[in-house]
Order: C-alpha cells, then structure tokens, then sequence
C-alpha cells in the first residue's frame, strides 16, 4: 500500500495519527534547521515538515536532496500547525516525518507546474503529461468527466439507451472530408471515420430502438480553422415517434439538468427565436443574447436621401452601444478601422452620437437631420449616451460584419460574463443553402433533415426559401446542439438527393442501405447532437475547447507530444498495396 | 405528439381510458367480422381490436389493408380482453380503435421479426435494422447499455475519472497491426488508429490524474479468427501508486458490483491461480472452474513401463471423465477421432475405464497393470464410473489438446451452465513467451509490463522464467480482462526494450515520449483492460460477442450492411497524395 490518505485530506482530527502519503514534490523550502515539502497529488497538497529537533540527521540529508516533481513516499505523524493557512484545505496541520523513500526523480521540468505556468502554448502541449499535472487542466477534464456522466445519468433516466456504432465505415462525398484507413484485407478498398453516426442512429431507429444515444468521436479532415479538433466528441442523440417539440423539451430538460448539477445555475423555460429573426436582429444564428444591442434596420429612415452609400445598399443596419457617446473621435476611428480590418470587411461604418441633451450628431450631418437621427435612434433602441454604429451593403455580408462588430463591442463592455448562461433555441432553419462559389444548393443541416410540411413544393420553384424542421441550442453565442426531424420515407429522401445534386446512381451507391432501410416501416423520427468539447468549455466559463481535450492536436492536426501524424514503413504500405505519390 | 402510452404501458387501470399509441403491426389476424392486430415498439406489444358491431366500415377497411412491419398510429380505448393472456404484461387488455393512421408503410422483411427468426446469418446482417427489431437482438443491446452504466457508475463512485484520449495516434511496429490514417494536412505521413490508449493512460498517470477509465473503442487489424472484430471495446483502466493487490481489489469489486446488479448474483472472494498452476491443472490460461476435471500429469506413474509413446513424451496427461464409463466402445472410438482432428491435434489417446467394481479396463492393458492403473486413477481424481482420458507428447501441445476435449467434454456433459458464473484470477504471468517460429522472446502483456521484483537478472540468463506483475481476469473460462504493473523508469523500460529486439533508434522513434515522461516524476502505477464485447456476452449468458454489438462486422471485415470498406474516388486518392498498388 502506497498510502494511507490522499494529500488532500489531512484535517486538524488526523493529529497525532500516524499516516503515509505520496505524491509529488510540489515545493521545498530550506531553512536549514527546518525543511518543509508541499507534496501534491490529484487531490490537493500536504506540507510535510522535516525539524532537526525531531528528525534524524540522515533524513535531513535526505529531504534537502529532493527536487521539484520528486515522487515520493512519506511516512510521518499528523501534527498541528502553528502558522494555519486557511488557503489550503489540509492547512490545519502539517506531518512530521518519519521515513522518506524516492519513488523517482525528475529532470528540471520545462515549465513551472503552477496554476499560472511560464509555459507557453507549444512546450506545454509537448510535455502535455506535465501540464496536465497543473491544476486548472486536471481540473478541467475532471469537470469534463462530470458533465458526461451527468448527461449519460439524465438520458439514460429519459430511456434512452447508449449504443455503439462501428468507426470503420464507408465513405461519402457529401460534406466536409472524411478521413479514410486504407483495408488490408480488402485489397484497394478503404474505410471511412465517421463525421457523424447520423445514418447509424437512424437505422436504429427504423430498428425500434425509440430513444438512442452515444458519446462518441466523430472526425473531420478539413483545414482546421482556430478551435477546431481533426477528431472532436458529439453526443448524440435520436429518437422515434417524436415531433420537433418532444425533442426541444428533451434536450432542454438535458441542458437545464446540466446547468443545475454543474453550475448550480437555475434556469426556467429556454427562449425560442427564428432562424430569420436571428438573422435580422443579431446578423447570426447563434446570438448571444446575454446582452442587447439587437440590430435596427435602416433601410425605410435611411434611403430617401442623398446619400450614395446607403441608397445602394441592400441593407443599412445599425446596433446602438450602450455608453458608446463617451468614445473619443480617436477610439471611434480605431473602430472603424477594427470593422475594416479583411477578418470583418467593412468598408465604413456610419456613426451617430446620441447626446444627453437628446441632440444628435453623426458623421453624416451632411445627409440626415435631427429627425432622421431620432428614427435611428428608435429604430436600434438607442438612449442617451449611445453611440450608434451602421454599416451598409449586402445584406449577408454587412449582417455578418455589424454581428462581429456586436461581439468585440460587447467583449470590451464585459457584456460576455462567463457565469451568466443565456440558453437560445433557434428553430426553423433553411433546409437549403446557396454555395455561391458554385452556384448550387446544398443542405445546411445535412441532407437527411426533413422540409417543413407542405414546403415540398417550393423545392422546385424557390428552394431558398425552404425552411426545415431544424433547430440549434445556443448557449451564449455559441452553437452547442443542432438537429432535425428527418426524412424517413424512400421518395422524399430520393427527392432531396436529387435536388442536392446527387444522380440516381450516386444516391444508390451512398445511402442506397438508407433508402433500403425506409421501406421497411421507418418511424418518424429526428434528433440532436451536442459537440460536448464546446459545451464543455462553455459550461466550465471558458471557451477555448483545447483546455478541456487531454491530448488535443494543434492546427496542423498534429499531436506534437508523440509527433504524430508520421511516417510509415514501406512493409506495411507495401500489405496495404498503396504507394505514396512523392516516391513515383 | 405521436402516442399518449407505450406499447408495454396499459394495464387493467387504464381500462375506459382513450389512449394513443404508435408502432410496428407484429401481426393481424382476421377472421371477417373482428380483426386483431399486435402493435409492438420497443416496450411490449399491445393488442388493438377492431369490430364489425363497433368499428366504422372505412375503419375495417383500413385495419384489413395493414401488413407486417407497417408503422401505424391509432386512438382508441383501452377495454378488458375477454379472453386474458397472462403471458404479456398487457394482456389484461386491448384497445378498441377508432382512428387509425398509417405512418408508414412496409415490403415484406425478408426474414420473421420474432423472436425465433427464419433468417440467416448473412441476411440478418444485411438487413441488421430489420434484425434489430427483434427481441433477444435489441433485449441484447439494452443489457450492454445497463452493464456501461453499471461500469461507469462504480467507477465513478471509486473516484475514477473517464478521460478520453485520441483515436488519431501513431502507429507502432509492436504487436498486431495498426489501421493507418493518410494525413491529407500532413502528406506522406499516417496516423494509426489505437490498438488500446496504453501509453496514453500511463502518460495520465505521469500526468497525476491517479485513476483513469475509459469506455473506448480499439481498433486491430488481424486476420479475424471467429467471433474477432477489427473494432473492439475495451473498459480501460489505470491507476497510480498502486500494487498488484489494489488493483486486484478494485476490479474484482468492479465485477462482483455488475454479478449482482445485472445478473442478481452474489459473489465472494475471487478464487485465485497461479499461471504456473493453471497451465498444469488446466492446460490453459484462462480455466473454467464451474467444473473440477483437473488435469492429473502421470509422467511418474506411465514411463518405466515399455510403453514407448509414453516413454518418449514430455508429458503424459489425464482427466477423469465423470460417469464416462458409461460411453460405448464406439463412442469413445468417436471421442479419439475427436482429438484426433486437425484443430485439436492429438495423434491419439488412451483410455482407462474405471468398472464399479473398482477394477480398470485400459486401451494399454498391456503395458499397465491393475495397480498402474489405480495410480493413473489417483492422479486424475477418477472414481468408479468415470472414463479416464490420456493425452500425451510435447507439452505444450499435449496441454493446449487435453484443455479443449476437457471443454468439449464439459460441453456435452451440461457442465458448462452459462448461469452460473466462477470468476478467477489468474496472476503472476510469464513476462516473455517464446516465438516459434522466429525464436525471439516477445512480451506476453506488453512492453511496458515490468517484471517481478528482483528477476531483471534473470532476463539476460533464462528470459523465458522471468514472471510479471500481470493479472488475466477469468469468468467462465473466458479471459475478460488483463492488466500488468507497468515499469515506470526510463532505464527499466530501455533494458526491456531491448531484450524485445528494438534498436536505440526505434525505441526512441515508437516511445521516446515515453521513456521522456519516465524522467520527470513517473509514479508507480499499473492498470487492466476488460473486453467489454466479451464481459456483456458473458453477463448475458452466451459466448457470442457478435450479438451484443449492434453492427458488426463479418470474417472478412466487412459492414455487409453498408457495404465497407469500398473503393474511394480518384480525386480522394490524389488529395491524400497516395496511389493503389494495382492501378501503377
């Protein structure tokens, strides 16, 4: 036996009890008559003291030989401390010691091991297994376990049932990438990673499986944008005989369970917004709506005058920011530069100061007079002391421009406090969307996702305006579930492939075991996934995914720890019967 | 809303109630003026009625027009069966319907939903969402879903944190082969998919996470022996300064808690062999001991006679067939062409019958006398009415042969009661096992196994005595899990290295990561795996892991289903800069 108590348990009622204890040297200090040690484990820390009063003079010897990250066993005696720290949970007491073994040494580490660690990003991930020894990471996946088995406790109590689906697959061209494992067995065939169970989970539901879900891993090899995981972790959900709204209370129910067991946060029935009023009033389909600042359109105040700009474009829209009339000309240029930087793309921004003596004044008094103002000002909610904020063109663009600028403003405001949770539902999502680089439709959700009833028709005539039963659960500005209702008979779906490009062949070759699969009585049927490493991060306050991943890969997808991706010997290339393309 | 109850819901209370209930149609029966049909979903089955005297025309019409396995919905009122089936848990009632609504409709499945099918294996395959609606299929799943709960739940509760580690690794020449990845980010170079999280569980440890678990898929790519799956789930764990005896505790715990919460049986202290041991009494590693016939070794006793084949074997071998005296000539005639079969490979056997009378009848009467005999009988623990069976030659093979006709023997003699359930820990392993054909030494566990205190002497000088710090977990004569003590110091890992055949090179290539996170802090530290496939067939009372994984794959690797692995593109092929050997 190692131990008889964990470094984190030690309280004043342990005195004068005799106890062995392991773990890490966390610090030593030296003061040569008397030596104390910080031994550390996953559960806290313990002071151990060596006196030369009470300790033997080889054991004195001993002790000052140890290093940080020394592993170590002690045996010793509970004793009160004089000087308590009421910092450290074990503070009430420290152990004297009796007998010192060295489980094992360390080299110097490379960073320190402390809460805020001179380690930068890339040594840290190197040596991840020493950062993980820091609290706020080990902390971080520990948060991490919790969650999951929160979420597995609420569902499997809801009925649902957790069930493995295969990783080696077939591949499809629909989408993002797939990575692909070349078969060994099957000479030049390959497998395929799953993106999503998503045709799995609805087999089980054409199998009767009612309610299923699955914590599962799910890859991408597409170029990783920043926070973005090559293999990232969904849970996953689906069930049968369902409408969109057993669904929205389901996951909701999940979501607030989580808030209440996790956060200790009490949430009451989550809002629900339109996909198109999400778009309108915060240029986004996942609005943050911890906060204001909701968009006016301009277009009816702005348009029947003068001004050239606003006259030509699609859409003039304006949010108000609230104190925004304190900013010095200097910081509303910095501004503007920000919205013209290439990430935002603007190519202005109009601004109108909203004074106390309920005056105005803009960078347009040439144009717009006082009463032109003031609609502004009622149209984007703006008070006294704003400043109004309006940006014009195309409407996608400039939505997506004036919904960046939201955010940074709200950013430097403190708007964004991680401890306030703002569930959102957006819900009828446009089944398809405009690939304008190539002209053609295709799914926003994914082609499985079911119409609306009775928008079927518009398909054919303006399929832009198809909306589906698809919805995203948005948590303070960030997707952190997305779903539908699916289709779940063989001509709808063979309709959908159609019109999202796919010939009859193709559709066959694909999915064919899906549309098999429809004709023998699949139930209606539809669901959710969560991407747990966002949710995760947001319910933990933080939004950087990497802190709550162990052994997260860096932008390149690498794993810079066991240097992988790598090479492979010409053998095993060779049984696989590939040749790489630069050795031809 | 789809259905007010499920399927498996009404009772005699609900009697008067309308209800609405969705599912599948199990079956109709008509008999003109009333017609019966049995919904079923994945909760029960409910009888609906349908009658000349109640139900409207178009209603009848309707329920006539039902075929097997179309999706339905109805409204009715649950009314009392007059003629009650005691056999269903609704069959106090049905229900009388008024609105029937067809959801879906369905081709004729090409095998029977029930719970004896007449499908194939192959067919049932293909069709695998058909098979899952059975109910010893889907009862089969929802038992692996309880058991993962179950598992998580004691863990948990022990203080085990469920990190997941990466699925994208790098592949290793150690052990059975990797599935490889193409990296298209990264060309020319592969990921591997884990053949366990092994180092990545020991680095936790380095990490200080202290216990680890994870529910993971492991991926193996061998020529697949029956009833093997190139993707396989193990319930990985890892502990830090541990012992042996810790770890023992704890898992066998782990499988007393799911004896008793899945299958209600309460277990004591698990029986514990040595390797040594078993191999002796068992011919195996992994022994069933719901039965005794113990192998008796009669070198002593057999080989001062002139019987030359025993003379020159290596091991003369018997078991005591309980009441095998009874056998005819003629059947044990079979029994020796049973062991004379190419996959047993005995080149004979000798048989000594053991007559009420206490005398012996023997196949060697010739060579062994009444008081040999009785030697022979001591040694096998035969009593009168048993049949004693001889094996002999070199031992491994004699071992490995006696083992599988004492399993078959058990087999046909019903000794082998799937509800009876005898756990057994079998430990102190071998460290090395001696390859055949290439004469080198590989390790029985794994590289990272470290040998027993004080026997890295005896590596240079008899490798193959050198014993381990490793545990196999028996139950039922199936290996459900293993684990080892791990060598937690750079120096004891490169020693073992070597003697495995790498060079410094690549060692430091497959795991320098490794041996680097040795240099800073390592704690001791061990751990073991379950076969989960396995463990959940064995809860459930059956041997075939391939019926309690929802898609499997068949001896060829293959999703027949989805039709994996395929061909991918040629464009696919390019990005990833590989080329398939057969096209140059």
């Amino acid at each position: 036996m190692y131990r008889s108590h964990s470094c984190g348990e030690l309280r004043a009622s342990h005195i004068n009890k005799e106890v062995t204890l392991a773990g890490w040297v966390q610090k030593t200090r030296d003061k040569g008559f008397m030596i104390w040690v910080d031994l550390r484990d996953r559960y806290g820390i313990t002071q151990l003291i060596f006196d030369e009063e009470r300790t033997e003079k080889v054991l004195m010897e001993q002790a000052k030989s140890l290093g940080r990250e020394f592993v170590i066993q002690v045996i010793g005696t509970v004793i009160e401390r004089t000087s308590k720290n009421p910092k450290m949970t074990t503070g009430d007491v420290e152990v004297l010691v009796s007998k010192l073994t060295i489980l094992n040494s360390s080299l110097t580490p490379p960073f320190t091991i402390e809460d805020d660690t001179d380690g930068g990003e890339d040594l840290r991930m190197k040596y991840r297994y020493l950062d993980i020894r820091r609290t706020p990471v080990r902390e971080n996946l520990i948060f991490r376990h919790k969650v999951t088995m929160e979420v597995r406790k609420y569902l499997s109590n809801e009925g649902f049932i957790e069930v493995e689906t295969p990783y080696l697959i077939k591949s499809t061209p629909e989408g993002a990438r797939d990575f692909v494992v070349p078969s060994r067995m099957n000479k030049g065939e390959f497998y395929a990673l799953p993106q999503s169970p998503q045709t799995f989970k609805q087999l089980l539901m054409v199998g009767g499986m009612d309610k299923y879900f699955q914590i599962v891993k799910c890859f991408r090899d597409e170029d990783l944008r920043a926070d973005r995981q090559p293999e990232f972790t969904q849970i996953d959900c689906e069930m049968a005989f369902i409408e969109q709204e057993d669904i929205l209370n389901i996951f909701e129910g999940m979501t607030r369970h989580l808030l209440k067991e996790i956060n200790g946060v009490e949430i009451g029935e989550f809002p629900r917004m339109l996909y198109d009023d999400a778009m309108r009033l915060y240029g986004n389909d996942k609005p943050d709506i911890r906060f204001g600042m909701q968009f006016g359109e301009l277009n009816d105040v702005t348009q029947h005058k003068d001004f050239k700009v606003f006259n030509d474009a699609e859409l003039v829209v304006g949010i108000a920011v609230p104190g925004g009339n304190a900013y010095s000309r200097k910081e509303i240029d910095k501004l503007i530069k920000w919205v013209k930087r290439p990430q935002v793309g603007a190519l202005g921004m109009i601004y109108a100061r909203c004074n106390e003596d309920g005056s105005y004044k803009s960078s347009v008094d040439k144009f717009y007079d006082q009463e032109d103002l003031a609609k502004w000002a009622e149209k984007t909610n703006a008070k006294a002391g704003d400043l109004i904020c309006v940006l014009s063109g195309e409407t996608n663009k400039v939505r997506a421009q004036l919904s960046a600028l939201r955010m940074e403003l709200a950013e430097r405001l403190g708007l964004r406090n991680p401890k306030v949770f703002a569930p959102l539902w957006v819900i009828d999502f446009p089944l398809l969307e405009l690939d304008e680089e190539t002209g053609h439709y295709h799914a926003m959700h994914h082609p499985f996702t079911s119409p609306k009833p009775g928008q079927m028709e518009l398909l054919d005539t303006n399929p832009g305006e198809v909306k589906a039963n698809a919805y995203d659960l948005v948590l303070n500005g960030n997707e952190i579930g997305g779903g539908s209702i699916r289709i779940h008979d063989k001509a709808t779906q063979a309709i959908m492939l159609k019109h999202l490009g796919f010939s009859d062949e193709d559709a066959k070759a694909q999915f064919g075991f899906l549309m098999d699969a429809f004709e023998y009585g699949a139930p209606p049927h539809g669901g959710l996934a969560f991407g747990l490493d966002r949710l995760v991060a947001i319910l933990g306050g933080q939004e950087t995914i990497r802190d709550f991943i162990a052994f997260p890969k860096n932008n390149s997808g690498r794993d810079v720890m066991i240097d992988a991706p790598a090479p492979i010997d010409d053998e095993q290339l060779k049984e696989l019967s590939i040749t790489l393309d630069n050795k031809i």
